[in-house]
């Protein structure tokens, strides 16, 4: 069953068929849709009822290939199929933090790719994780295809670091610097997410098909553009921009001469989030457009390695005071047989009861009773299919730190800094 | 024969003694040589008559290990046995650049070595070429001991390069970076100096030996210290200040975590110098030091190569302009026969006009008519021994360029934007 059968369905369908009639991040579409709704400005794209002359012509152009509703059915289809799901606006689980996109609406530029960097009216989700709380905490780790192996082992063994501390890994699912950082993630048995420039039901580049299937059953995959979408040259411009506003910071790893990484530094750093650049022997290739960055941009860091990103990332937001040390530890609060239960929490997917027994060795009603203890403290989170180590216990901190109110409502998602939205826990965030 | 047999006699054999008994750079001493001039403070300091309780006393301290007169008249033949010459502020060889040191004596400071950083009184210099001239167009490039083979090919060919170009490298002839700096330089047939924080007669590491005698052979070897003196540890801290304000600019190559690198290149920075910084893979401890100082001192330069380091040294002073290419290269306007006698110039040391003739395969009257054409045109300058490119054609540009008055006096030496010293061209440069 998809998610569709919802309330918001003419929403959902409205923003897919717009997404297909116009590219992602068109700023007209944007403004008309922050005006009239997705619905009633489908429905003047049609009637070509469209102030912008230019974006009247590309969609009369668009619309002689097929119609909207047509190919949003036929890609919903392939989606469920898929098991892949649509986030919108609507959702819970809508990462809100992309929706900044649209101040960069608001810095005048005579390019075209730097001008249509409109927020996404949906995503297209593939994996098992909920999108909003994978992403709110998350570094993007990205680079040069061609990339040699000093920048894969930088790469790989910041993104290991990362999400070893609870950090989801984002990148572009490419060669290089970009698989690099998406196999550091997965090897430490974090999240990692690629955010792509084609449909989620054919991830580009094909050489990477089995990382895209580790990615898909314990990551996400994620894409404005509907499946079946080709991955076009200047759509991995447009996507970057996702790539820069859902994480705190952006780190390139290695970028050779002339390379799309200023144009993501740029971004991020206007959306307030970190830009930041890992540097490389002067005598590679591959490190020139690092350096050249970091000689042309003060505003981008030099970072060397995990400390460095921490640093950056950490500082944005008063819930990542530093991690804490020392007293605020689980095993200073919990008995031992807690503690057993404690431990044998998974990191990333939820355990029943009975699952939770056989791994600690204790028997279920103590279980039972422990982890009630263990959610009553916030050091696990209930989630469909059974507990998980809450978000903040995960990255090696403690939930009674006393530091204010703010520190457990962004435990559980609520976007409590952004705009609008729903502060309530989610019920089931993840897909049937 | 020494120079000491003239009129400045006694103001040397007093900025020697002072130097013996008070370590290079005191503050307090430089106050009363400012005041009083080099014998009258050296007499106030044998009577005792010091306001500076602390200087008092290690005069005292000093003078019960010896005589500074004795110690000066040994150091001079010493110096004389081994072709060192003494050079003081009295001299047109003094590179006046150095007693820009006087401003760092008005930052404060709690550390001593950061406090004594007065000019030198005097130093000693063992090597063929002319100290002022040879360190007019000057980068410092040093770096790590235990550099890696990264930092060595970093080094060698950036000092190589510099060379190539006609700029003088200048380093503290250490193993690591030093030495490859220094080596690239020779290898190029460019000149080089050796900065050395103990005598010129025993330099140091003794491992360097055979360098050291290249760079005596055709370069220079500078130290404040007397012949004789030990290579403490202060010392290299002390003549690290003598580096940054000798040059245009201090290119670090490598450093590790914690290194003097800092201390030079914001000392560089307060002089007005450019503080240059090689990065390096970030997997090397080698580059530690390197990001440190780029993460932390915004003013510092990260530089690649070459190219970077002329463009921040040579925006410093008006006859440093993008070097000329086109129209005004000397084939643009000499005779053949001339062209082959400029193509026969030495680029460093002074040929006579047989030599000259030999090596263009003309006859010695033409070659001296046209010698005496390039000396008009500004080509080539006279100097003891025969003639030798002019410096600023030696680096590719030509004095026929119409830039104003001020070229043609930087061309020949002249401290046009020091302070004092004679302005005309030094006829008898190199010692004997």
């Amino acid at each position: 069953m998809t998610r569709l059968a919802d309330a918001h369905r003419p929403l959902r369908i409205a923003r897919v068929a717009l997404h297909w009639l116009v590219e992602p991040g068109n700023a007209a579409v944007h403004r008309m849709v922050r005006r009239h709704g997705p619905v009633r400005t489908l429905d003047k794209l049609l009637d070509g009822d469209v102030p912008d002359q230019e974006l009247r012509g590309s969609v009369s152009a668009r619309l002689k290939a097929g119609d909207p509703y047509e190919a949003a059915a036929v890609a919903i289809a392939r989606a469920d199929d898929l098991g892949a799901r649509i986030v919108t606006p609507e959702d819970d689980e809508w990462p809100r933090q992309v929706d900044d996109l649209k101040h960069l609406l608001e810095i005048p530029s005579d390019n075209r790719i730097d001008r249509d960097t409109a927020p996404p009216l949906c995503l297209w989700v593939r994996g098992p994780l909920p999108l909003a709380e994978t992403l709110d905490r998350s570094v993007a780790v990205v680079g040069a295809r061609a990339a040699t192996a000093y920048g894969e082992h930088v790469a790989t063994s910041l993104a290991f670091g990362l999400a070893e501390r609870g950090w989801t890994v984002v990148s572009g699912g490419a060669y290089g610097i970009d698989s690099s950082a998406h196999r550091g993630a997965l090897t430490a048995g974090g999240a990692t997410v690629a955010v792509l420039a084609c449909g989620v039901d054919r991830p580009y580049p094909m050489g990477n098909t089995s990382l895209f299937d580790r990615i898909a059953e314990t990551g996400l995959m994620v894409s404005e553009w509907l499946p079946g979408a080709d991955p076009v040259r200047h759509r991995f411009l447009i996507r970057n921009r996702v790539i820069a506003a859902a994480t705190r910071g952006t780190v390139v790893v290695e970028a050779a001469a002339r390379s799309g990484a200023s144009q993501t530094l740029r971004r991020a750093h206007a959306l307030g989030r970190r830009p930041m650049v890992v540097p490389g022997p002067v005598t590679s290739a591959m490190s020139v457009g690092c350096h050249h960055l970091l000689r042309e941009h003060p505003q981008i860091r030099l970072v060397t390695g995990l400390p460095h990103v921490l640093e950056e990332v950490g500082s944005i937001g008063n819930d990542l005071a530093p991690t804490p040390r020392g007293p605020d530890r689980p095993h200073d609060v919990l008995d031992s047989e807690a503690m057993v239960v404690f431990d044998a929490m998974p990191r990333r997917r939820p355990a029943g009861p009975d699952a939770l027994a056989a791994r600690a060795g204790l028997d279920v009603r103590t279980v039972m009773r422990k982890l009630s203890l263990l959610e009553q403290l916030g050091f696990v989170v209930r989630r469909e299919g059974g507990y998980m180590l809450a978000p903040k216990v995960r990255d090696g901190g403690a939930p009674t730190e006393n530091e204010g109110g703010a520190r457990p409502d962004r435990e559980s998602g609520a976007p409590t800094e952004r705009e609008g939205g729903a502060a309530k826990e989610r019920e089931s965030g993840a897909p049937a």
